[in-house]
This record gives structure tokens, C-alpha cells and sequence, in this order.
């Protein structure tokens, strides 16, 4: 502990500063702490001169840097303030004084608006196994092309200015060409707008379309975050039920009633996993043209489809009335934030303004290692390695859960990354849950995912995030669960 | 040109391919749209078998995978599929069907909104000299960190799981510290959103408060883009003029017309670049308090000022009634599409929830390299750099600009990229943009940073990201566009 009074000739102040070595708190806070204190406390006097950081680093025996920097700290507090040529003062006016002039009111106007909150899952524990939706397994990325490709993205310094708010022209271009070869999309670049996910893409659409009093139809069951984006914005929800050939498309409203929009997500209904039949798409597209409706394709997971071959999308059938929405988020990894929407021509203007609003464009150098990962065909390797692994996830699953299919059959198998259990109305999914977790297997029912109350009983399982021995494991415990039920 | 005759014994039909081997097509192209048209003539009828891609291939005499490419692609697209074990077969219900019944209508109900365009300037071209604003110099940037960071960031796969909406920790954690040491805010990582911009913070703070009829203070002139932001969504815009101090504090309405936000820029005023003196802040705070109103401080600038001691953030005298909102896009470039929040507690949780409703989060590698550019110290050290190149770039405008520094002051120089030259009254700022774009220089009249009609008449100079060279070249063309008007 060393306590040095500081005094100069040129100062023409007095102060005191200890400083403790072995103190967790960095020496050069403790000179800013003890500074500020004694300006508060008067001790150092408004407008009087403080010596120089050679001369207090000197004193002090440290580093000159570590004064400097609490001056540093002290000027952008308002406490110092430097004339250039003549030293460091003390503030005239100092912020103690000011800070005790204004108190906090009670609460302020602008705190009392409500947000409807998303429902989202709590994030798994360690030791537990969590048969979440939507995961894909980053375990059997290329590392060396991945690493390879983010070298060369970042060989040059970043572009020093904001880009097309409608994304990098290479990443568009290197789309257009998969969704061609991949989803038979007839697009262009320029119909391309890539955002940072299909929940963006959706809020853009809605926002870009919506007056007062539209309503949406939407899945029921369906995706929860997306449904509660659209209320938040105000539209109004028609639940739409889905059954084994997706969307029942015979339920939209005619005519007058015929909502604007329709959320949708054909290649694997979220999250019953049925796929839209090809006569309901035709059928989807008459009623979308005759009253001039947009549908909302979401695609998600279009690229994992399994011993089927694939059906058109909605946006290559009738891409006059189709939002195409896609996402990175399954095919790779949902922290990138990168996904994609092929717009029809009226759509394309408005909601690239709405995005220049929301966020200008999205991260360009994600956007560039994004176009080179597809331009040198890892992206689809990666997915055809996938697609073989996910494969052999999905027959694990199938494997494990032969016992009780004789009476909970395991639906939604054809495509995506999860399936549906469904149960008998005499065991109660919910109760089903709570068992498992008691046994660290953490699995969901399909209440979050309703907008009205749940018809179907069973459980969602997602297994693309784990292991062939995660899946054994807990499918186990979730067998142990039925079984309490069943033989009770 | 070769043009076999595919028959084959197993196959139960017949096409004709003629591949045009220097043909700008490629090849598995050239085989999809020829067996495409094919079936859409009914030469290949619904539900005959085809060759298999061996068969073809060896007929056609081409590689295996270019003949499984087009065959990828029209079953993709529906034309054909594949049932397993059997072969490929032409669908039965072809698209071409499909595509005749459905015939697109006149304008669509959902394409009748207009959304308000922001202003946006064209891009420069290459042999132009624009003095634009907001524009970083890139070249100053520690490449080898830079690159080494990339490396560090992507040594694993990325993370195979949607993040906090908040942002990362880590990054949270760097700035909490830095804005304490930079800005003086108290903070702490679980006060920060990192959101995609400053634009993404405003928008999302507006859509957390702002109920029907409620109004926004907003500098006049002012941030064009985030003005539009607000407009888009609804609210009303209530301009308060602004002079050498910053905004016009005294002309907010008090009582029950005080609008519900206030959105200002203290740093740098955008875009006449005066700094809002302390008085100003301490009144600015206290009506906020008063009238349970909350200021959004758009603090883009603050890093680089010139000569002059930093000011108090307004977040750091008030931090429960002030949104302070920062950017990397001016300290390191705007095409990473990364800002953050500081909110005061009543404001984190809703805009969380809207953050979770725009994107889920910011890109996580992103954020990522951010965070270890700060804790490696090679974000400050890029900021004093840049400080001191800004500053020699600000004495090279200044040099220049001499010459009609007696009836044209430049002002807004203690701070910031950007500088605004007052041309008097005589002199149509309007005239001289238009001159000066005949000789290849781009500059900014106040137009377009206007509500109203604009009071003031003078050009925008931004010069971060032009060379000395450039500055002085530039220059010499305004000087003259200018002596047009003064020697008339």
C-alpha cells in the first residue's frame, strides 16, 4: 500500500491517492475513483489545475498510460476538461451538481405500452437432452473449406460504406442459381432480397401489404414466433387447420371474407410435418388469384426431404402471387441470421424500402463467405452430407419409438428436421413432458404452436441437433413416460 | 453437334437431345430444357419411365453427374419422380397443366400500399469525388488483427443454435466496459442490446413506446433515414430547429403537448455538426423528466472530436429517461450492420421482445469479432488512429476552404466526419451542387435533411472517406463553382 501525497510547484492542487496493487479493481479505476470522489467532495476545487499525467505517474510510481487513461475516463465524464496549451481543470460545472438537481420521476409515459411476448423454449441444460426443433448439427461442417472461405473474405478491410439495401449481388446471384437447380425458381438476382432470417422477411411482408382490418390465414397448429409477429403489427389471425396433406386450402373464406394474406409452409408444415398435397397447391393458387391474395411460402425445410422426391414450390407454380421465403438457419446455422425472399414484382419495391428502415441490409461479410460457401459448392455438399445424416438420425428415432407405434404412430417423416408423436387422447402429452423432464429429457407438446385451443395430443421431436446415442437415450425416457401412462 | 437417339430396352420411351457442346448453356441445362419440353409437348407421356442417368449419360456421351443435374432439376420442378427402387418417371399431373389453368390477374389487393421512399443518395461514380457523409476511411485499418481476429472467430463451426436476442455476451461485456472508460455511462452488459444499426434501434424504441397520435421532437434539419423510420410507422413528427448549440431546447412544447420522444444527436449535430452545450443538456433532461418523456441520444459521432474535451453523454447525466444508441459504422464501417442500445430499465424488456420479432439477433460471427477486436485493444488504438487522421484530413478541408472563409464560414468542425460550409443567401447552394457535378464532385445541399422548407443555405462536406488528394482537388472545383456566383 503506498499513499504519496502529490504537490508541485506547477499544480496548484493538493490530492490524495492510494492505490492497492493486489485490489481487483484495475489501478487506473482507482486513480479515476479517488479523482472523482474529490472533485464531488470539493476537495478538488472547480477550475484549479490538476498536474500533469507525467507528473501524478511519477508520483504514483505507475505507469504514465494508467493516468492518462483515468483522465481519459474523467474528461468524458465531464469531471476534467483540457485546454489545449495550458493543462487539465477541474470542470466548472461539475456533474455531482448537476446529478443532484434532476431525481427520477414516478413511472414515465413512454414505459406503459404492453408487447405481446413470444413464447420461447428456456435454453436446455448441459446434461440435458433437448429434442428441440429446428436444430441442425454443425458436428459435419467442412472446417477447412469454412475456414478457407471466411480467410478470404476478410483478406481486404471491409467496405467502408453501406451496401444495396436489397444484399450482396454475389450471394443473390449465386441464390438464384441454386433455387433454380434446388427449387425449380424461375428468378433473377434482382428478385432477390436477402434478409436476416424468414421471421424478417415475414415482418416485411406484412408490414409492406397490411392495411387496417387484414386479417391472415395461418397454420393451425402453427410456427408461434412468426403468428406473433403479425399481431404484434396489428393483422388480425384466421386459424386455418392442417391435416395429413397440409394446409386445409378448402377452409380459406371466399369472397369478401378472403384474407389478404396466407402463411404457409408446404415443403414441411410446421410443425406437424405433413407436406402440402399438389392439388391443394393448385387449388391454393386459384383462390390466391382470384382474390388477389398473397400467399407466404415459408420453405425452411425444403432442403431435407427424405425417400421422396420433391414437390413444386408454390413460388415456381405461381410466382405472380408468392412470397418465397427461405433461410440459412437449417441448412447451416441459425447464428448466422442470414435468409432470403424471392418477391413478386409489386412486392419487391416496398419492402426493400422497409428494409432500408429496418436495418439497411444485412451484415455484408457474413453475406460474402455466404456466396463463396455456395459458389464453390460446399453449401451443397453440405446438404446432400446432411440430408445422409439426418437420414440416419430420422431411422434412429423411428427405431427407438417401434414399440409404441403400434398405437402412437410417428408422423411428419418425409422431410425437415423433426417429427410428430401422436398420442392417444388417454395420455395426456403435457403430463408426458413433465415425466420426462424429471429425467432430464426435455420434449414439447403442441400447445405454444396453437392460436386457439390444441384438437392433437402428442409431442414434437426435433432430432437434428442430436447424437444417434441422445436420440436412443431419450427416446428411452420418453418410452418410460408412455409406459406410465399405459399400464396404469 | 451430336445428336443421339436415346432408346434403350429398359427405358419405354424415346427422346431426341441435341447437345450444342459451345453453347454459353451448360450442358445439364441444355438436357432439362430439352426433356422438359419434351414432356410439356407430350413427346414424353405422364408416367413413362426414362432412362436412367447411366444409360443417358453413356448414350449422350457426356459426364454422369450433368445428366443427374438436369434430372435433379426436373424433379424438382415436378416434371419428374422417382419411386424408389423402380426408376424416374414423368409426373403424372405435369406443371405445364397446372400453369394453364392458372393465369395471373390484373393488380393484386396486396400490391395497393405505397410505402414512403427515404431519400437515398446515388452511388458515386468511380472517377467522382463525393463528399459524402458518415463515410469511414477503411484503409487505416490493422489488417493483421483484422484478419487474425476472422481466424479466431471461425477456428470451429459457428453455433448450431439460435442466440440472445440481447446479443452476445461477450460483446455486450466490451462495451459496457468501453462506453464506462469512453462515454462515462454506468452500464452494464445486461443494459445493452446489440441491434443492427442505429436505424434498428430507433425503430425498434419507437415501435416499444409510441402509441396512436403520440409525437416525436426531431432536430430540424435532421437524420433524414430515421425521420422516415418514424414517419413510416405512424407517428407524427414535430421539427425543433437547431443552432450553434445543438438543439433548440426551450421550443419543446411543455405541458400536455410535450411529445412523447425526442430524438437528438449531442455529439455532432446531424447534420450541421454543433455540439449541445451543457445548459442545454441540463434543460433537455429536466423537461424530459417532467413530462415522463424519453430522448433517444444518437451518440454516432462522439469518438472523434477535435481540440475540444468530450461532452457528458445525456446517458450518463440521465440515464433513466435517455435511449443512448452507438454504431460501428462510422468508428469501423457500416457494411458490418452492427450498433447497440443502452435502454433504461423500463425500455430493455419490450425491446427485446420487438428485437426477437425483427431478426431474433444480430449475427453472431460478427458480434463475435467485435468483441475480441475491443478486448484486444485494437478497437481504441483504431480510434486514436483514426482521430488523428480525421484531424489532418479536417486541416486539409479547412486549408482549402480559406479562400472564402470571410463571407462562407465552415462550421461543425469540433467533431465528427463531416463539416457544413453557410454559403449567404446571394449564392444558391442548390447552383453550386449542380456546378460542381459538371466537374465530377458530389456535395449536399440541407434539402433532404429538411421536414419543412429548408431555412438555412450551405453544402454538406463529409470527408472521412476521401484522401487529402482528394479533399484539395474537390475543393478547387466548389471554389469555383462558388466565384460563378460571387464574380456574376
Amino acid at each position: 500500500v503506498t499513499a504519496p501525497r502529490v504537490s508541485t510547484a506547477r499544480a496548484d492542487l493538493e490530492m490524495h491517492i492510494t492505490l492497492r496493487r493486489r485490489s481487483r479493481t484495475a489501478l487506473h479505476l482507482q486513480i479515476a475513483d479517488q479523482m472523482r470522489e474529490a472533485i464531488r467532495e470539493g476537495r478538488l476545487k472547480s477550475g484549479s489545475r490538476i498536474p500533469s499525467s507525467r507528473q501524478l505517474a511519477a508520483t504514483l510510481n505507475v505507469d504514465r498510460n494508467l493516468v492518462v487513461l483515468a483522465f481519459e475516463t474523467l474528461l468524458s465524464e465531464g469531471h476534467l476538461s483540457a485546454r489545449s496549451g495550458s493543462g487539465t481543470f477541474v470542470t466548472t460545472e461539475t456533474i455531482s451538481e448537476i446529478q443532484t438537481i434532476l431525481e427520477p420521476q414516478e413511472i414515465p409515459r413512454w414505459a406503459r405500452r404492453t408487447i405481446i411476448a413470444p413464447k420461447t423454449e428456456p435454453a436446455p441444460q448441459a446434461h440435458e437432452i433437448a429434442f428441440r426443433l429446428g436444430q441442425p448439427s454443425m458436428t459435419e461442417l467442412d472446417l477447412i473449406a469454412w475456414r478457407k472461405i471466411w480467410r478470404d473474405v476478410n483478406r481486404l478491410a471491409p467496405f467502408g460504406d453501406y451496401a444495396e439495401p436489397a444484399g450482396h449481388l454475389g450471394l443473390r446471384e449465386a441464390l438464384a442459381d441454386y433455387l433454380r437447380r434446388a427449387r425449380g425458381l424461375n428468378c433473377s438476382a434482382n428478385e432477390i432480397i436477402i434478409t436476416t432470417g424468414i421471421t424478417q422477411a415475414a415482418q416485411l411482408i406484412a408490414r409492406a401489404t397490411l392495411g387496417k382490418l387484414d386479417r391472415i390465414a395461418y397454420e393451425e397448429p402453427g410456427y408461434g414466433l412468426i403468428r406473433q409477429v403479425f399481431l404484434e403489427l396489428g393483422a388480425r389471425i384466421l386459424p386455418i387447420p392442417v391435416d395429413d396433406d397440409g394446409l386445409r386450402v378448402s377452409q380459406l373464406p371466399k369472397g369478401k371474407a378472403a384474407p389478404l394474406l396466407v402463411y404457409c409452409t408446404p415443403s414441411h408444415q410446421y410443425p406437424l410435418g405433413s407436406r402440402l398435397s399438389i392439388p391443394r397447391r393448385v387449388t391454393l393458387l386459384e383462390w390466391a388469384r382470384t382474390h388477389g391474395s398473397l400467399i407466404l411460402e415459408d420453405d425452411y425445410d425444403s432442403e431435407f426431404r427424405f425417400e421422396t422426391a420433391p414437390l413444386p414450390a408454390l413460388a415456381a407454380l405461381g410466382p405472380d402471387c408468392t412470397a418465397y421465403m427461405g433461410t440459412f438457419s437449417k441448412t447451416l446455422s441459425p447464428s448466422l441470421r442470414v435468409g432470403f425472399l424471392v418477391a413478386p414484382p409489386g412486392l419487391l419495391e416496398p419492402v426493400l424500402k422497409l428494409k432500408t428502415f429496418s436495418d439497411y441490409h444485412t451484415s455484408i461479410p457474413v453475406q460474402q463467405a455466404l456466396a463463396q460457401f455456395i459458389l464453390e459448392g460446399h453449401f451443397e455438399r453440405h446438404i446432400r452430407r446432411m440430408r445422409r445424416v439426418y437420414a440416419s438420425k430420422r431411422e434412429a428415432l423411428v427405431a427407438a419409438l417401434e414399440p409404441i407405434q403400434s398405437f402412437a404412430p410417428l408422423k411428419g417423416l418425409e422431410a425437415g428436421l423433426h417429427a410428430f408423436l401422436e398420442l392417444p387422447p388417454e395420455i395426456d402429452a403435457q403430463k408426458v413432458t413433465d415425466l420426462t423432464r424429471t429425467r432430464g429429457v426435455i420434449v414439447r407438446t403442441l400447445e405454444s404452436f396453437h392460436h386457439k385451443p390444441p384438437v392433437m395430443n402428442g409431442l414434437l421431436l426435433g432430432y437434428g441437433g442430436l447424437s444417434l446415442e441422445q436420440i436412443q437415450r431419450g427416446v428411452k425416457e420418453i418410452l418410460w413416460a408412455v409406459r406410465q401412462y399405459t399400464q396404469a
